[in-house]
């Protein structure tokens, strides 16, 4: 008797999950274009017209025929006339003819009969509106070409991209002001245990109260990832409350997590609530992870439902491993790409195969020289008081390494793959 | 005659002007807890009460004496005698005496005489309040004990951690509602150029004006940072205004940056107006940097000013390279770390000796077998179409290599460290 009577590995019960769920894209909201960064685009973005919309200069200087420039140099300039100036924001008036000439300032538009610019560095004005050139230039050097940035009707941005800064500049230099983007999925969460105290309210030292943690960490978590979380507030360990509170969160949200109640003790309500809502929901009880051990998985009304550990490392393990591809699929986005560097262990690490075990680790510098990231000079250190009650081994910890099923720990001096989760030098000088 | 008399190395510019600016960390605002996330703390977060405050139970299960067990298992199992029950959040009114135990739940305080709890798993509850015992536990096995998360005194974070969502959870832990974070850095945005049109105008088909997209940029990264932009909006490029602009957004900022109005030819009013207002203050113009030459940077009233292209790439870039260590100083933070991989080039790439450039590329997956990012069977190719005006180019590409000064350029095949920009697999199927 092992507390949960099998333990379901984690990727086979995410692969399991996310089938049960046949998650769709949510939604799109239509946002103004200086509102929507983070935001995931849903729909492709693409140019309605060309960027830029006409031949310009790229470089200021003087708007000539290339052909009229063959053969100059610093030893044998050539002579050209200026016949005119071309600013930024008007089309000219006039044409250039062979042996001509006109300046022209950087992103105004060259004019007819001119396909070059010469830099205003490699030229010299000479009395009577004479320019002397002292290098050749061939067709459409130092020259923006019309749609050279994007062309009418291409796929710019797919649906699907999460908007960085860059994508808003190109959708305003489209013309935009609007753009449609996936609305945000909203997560509720619910904390289940009599005892919990809310964040804010006063202990008396040597209370045995315990302030409810789980829901500030994954209210964050869920607002980073670009969801809202709801708060559900907290229920007793009471069978009805807590199944009337879950149908109640499961009308307003796309998400629920329950925190707390998960353990195989005397307090177990939530599968048996779930049970109650919809048959056989219950999809998994019991994982593979450590910490993780007690998460749920349940679909209900179509709804993805997860009941998290109440022990803070644990929840937070759980919502990564399992709510966080949840969300990301309810955006129709994919992961972000995670910091990695490659580093050696500083001591063996046991491990209980068949467990995924989420290891907490201080990544240093070996000796004192300031080196790359990516150099592989690094250790790895896990920290000595890592259980799922100890939130601190996730402040003191700046890097996360994850053991698959299969290994039975890591060697002392193994090279293994850390994601890191804060910067390298940030480390805490505590007790490991 | 190159344009810039000299061009200064970035790393030498950004140093020299960092040294000139010694800047200090912002002054500290008092935030809720629950609005910290991603905020930089200002002091750092010591432990002003043990966490947890008590010893409790890790289990659900019954709270013993650990010597009660000793030789306890499923062949020879021991009789306790159970004497009570303890809840989470209450303290137990009795003792734990030798033969005895009581039930208790996960969180619960560990009544007096007990030092170890006997996970349910391993009991039989028989008739008569008789609990049958079938494991050996050891003294505080399944106990958290008092401070084991956190010892009062205890430094948890530093300060000038940026904020992550299991940070706020122990501030809460440890009973914070409020926490002093570095007040955000007020970053001023000004364009410069008579022909600029705002965001959302409507442009005519065929229309000479340009549409200023700088602005939207920068103003997104400057929010990514934890910053505040402002926007100064546009002067034409009349000295005398651009001046006082300049002058007015000094005084309401921490940093200003001025785009557009740098390139050598007839608009270059940026240095002279920098000038009036501080003799000497241009310190740089003209960075061996590819986009991003036209750079500028100069200390006003011990101000940063940073005077960047107008193209957006290059903007974007001088931005990088110069604006986000002055606002990270200004927080007093690290650099997070960034994602990178190791990828082979896909084609040989020429490059200017002296200049560190920042190469766009499309980091793609060599076959089409599903591998892990830092497999290094990765393929970096360089968009074709880069110029510093082509912001499609950073759309297109999901990585960024940077060739530094002394290289001449990357060969075929060449293995290169790409810091990516977005996921893999989200690549443009367009041109390249």
């Amino acid at each position: 008797m092992r507390g949960f009577k099998t333990l379901t590995r984690a990727d086979e019960a995410l692969k399991k999950f996310l089938e049960a769920l046949s998650l769709k894209r949510l939604e799109a909201e239509e946002l103004e274009v200086t509102k929507a960064l983070d935001r995931v685009l849903a729909e492709d973005l693409l140019a309605p017209v060309d960027v830029p919309g006409f031949d310009r200069a790229a470089m200021d200087g003087y708007a000539v025929r290339a052909s009229d420039t063959f053969g100059a140099s610093q030893g044998n300039p050539i002579i050209l006339k200026i016949v005119g100036s071309v600013e930024v924001g008007e089309f000219p008036g006039f044409e250039i003819r062979s042996g001509e000439a006109a300046s022209i300032a950087t992103g105004a538009p060259i004019p007819k009969g001119a396909n070059a610019v010469v830099m205003v560095e490699y030229t010299r004005r000479l009395d009577g509106d004479l320019l002397e050139v002292w290098q050749t230039v061939t067709p459409y050097e130092n020259v923006s070409r019309r749609g050279e940035d994007a062309t009418k009707g291409e796929v710019l941005l797919k649906a699907g991209t999460r908007l960085r800064p860059p994508d808003l500049g190109m959708m305003v230099a489209l013309g935009f002001t609007k753009v449609r983007v996936v609305r945000r999925p909203r997560v509720a969460i619910l904390s289940t245990g009599s005892e919990l105290t809310e964040p804010g309210s006063i202990l008396e030292e040597g209370s045995p109260r315990i302030i409810n943690i789980d829901k500030i960490i994954l209210s964050a978590e869920v607002e980073e990832l670009g969801g809202i979380p709801l708060d559900l507030g907290t229920v007793p360990d009471e069978l009805e409350i807590l199944e009337k509170r879950m149908a109640e969160g499961l009308k307003i949200s796309d998400v629920l997590i329950v925190t707390g109640g998960t353990s195989v003790g005397i307090k177990d309500l939530v599968p048996e609530a779930v049970e109650r809502l919809e048959p056989s929901g219950m999809l998994f009880h019991g994982i593979a992870l450590r910490p993780g051990k007690p998460t749920g998985l349940a679909v209900v009304k179509g709804k993805p439902v997860l009941s998290l550990s109440g022990f803070p490392v644990a929840a937070w393990v759980g919502f990564h491993v399992f709510a966080r591809p949840i969300i990301l699929g309810l955006l129709g986005t994919r992961e972000e790409p995670l910091p990695k560097v490659k580093a050696r262990m500083s001591r063996r690490v046991p491990s209980v195969p068949g467990l995924r075990v989420f290891l907490r680790v201080i990544v240093r510098r070996e000796g004192s020289q300031e080196r790359d990231e990516g150099s592989g000079r690094l250790i790895a250190e896990p920290l000595r008081t890592s259980g799922s009650g100890i939130l601190s081994s996730l402040l003191k910890s700046n890097g996360l390494v994850i053991i698959p099923e299969e290994k039975e720990g890591i060697e002392a001096g193994e090279e293994v793959e850390v994601i890191l989760l804060r910067p390298i030098e940030e480390t805490h000088t505590g007790k490991a």
